[in-house]
């Protein structure tokens, strides 16, 4: 069972690979502020469409996107989910959604934790390094949650 | 010069063509409320592509949006808009984006117009009957109000 989870954004996109719980690898997709949003969002969906040739997932794990406290980044990261929906659609791999609320929860014991409390537990959880960029931070933690949500617990 | 104007949502999703500024055809793209949304996307995607192949559009263009008085269709609104997005970049036809008050003002001169006399303009200004689907209208609007700001008069 593989997972990959997506934070996504016009300017940065993180991701994650779980596999049967294990954690696999992460990163960022980022994008140039210089180039129009259209061509942006065609490198968004090109960069996740090699991961899912890649790493075949057999699920997609996603943020619920609300309306923000930042009202500004709303519409652009909607659009950026937008082309990774249809790419799951595009591809019949499902889609999971998990409200940042769960999340935090899950990871941390507490809905309202901050993103240093958030990176702190993945890091001893996982037995890696700090993730210190948010977005590739919050898609481990994403996929993380969800696969404790299914008990399968990570090793 | 063919345009092809698009209002995005995730239910009802309104395009029309103009040929050298001549009003050639609209319609309503809608998807099922009982289908999930990532496959709702991919039919608005689907369907919009049937209408590049077929129309061959040099240019897209789309209604800006902005943090809408009702911010519960902001996120799925944005999210189909990304998908509009996506196809123009992979089908290199560039996007022009229109804020509603520009729409309003060039087709009634008057840029709070309601949508009933957005309609009976844009029924007597192409001599067709009344467009009454929303969606639809908007679309026809939208393009319509590119021709004009472009002096591509209508004839």
């Amino acid at each position: 069972m593989t997972i990959l989870s997506i934070d996504s954004g016009l300017e940065r996109t993180g991701y994650a690979i779980f596999r049967n719980s294990v954690y696999i690898c992460s990163g960022l997709i980022k994008t140039s502020k210089t180039q129009i949003k259209e061509k942006r969002l065609k490198e968004i969906y090109d960069s996740v469409n090699d991961l899912v040739k890649k790493q075949r997932p057999d699920m997609i794990v996603l943020e619920r996107l609300f309306f923000f406290r930042n009202q500004k980044t709303v519409i652009t990261i909607s659009q950026a989910q937008g082309v990774i929906l249809l790419l799951a659609a595009q591809n019949n791999i499902p889609v999971e959604f998990l409200t940042p609320l769960q999340i935090k929860s899950i990871i941390t014991g507490y809905g309202k934790a901050d993103k240093k409390a958030v990176q702190k537990m993945i890091s001893l959880t996982l037995k890696i390094p700090d993730i210190t960029q948010d977005d590739e931070s919050d898609a481990v933690a994403c996929g993380l949650a969800y696969c404790y949500l299914n008990k399968n617990l990570i090793k």
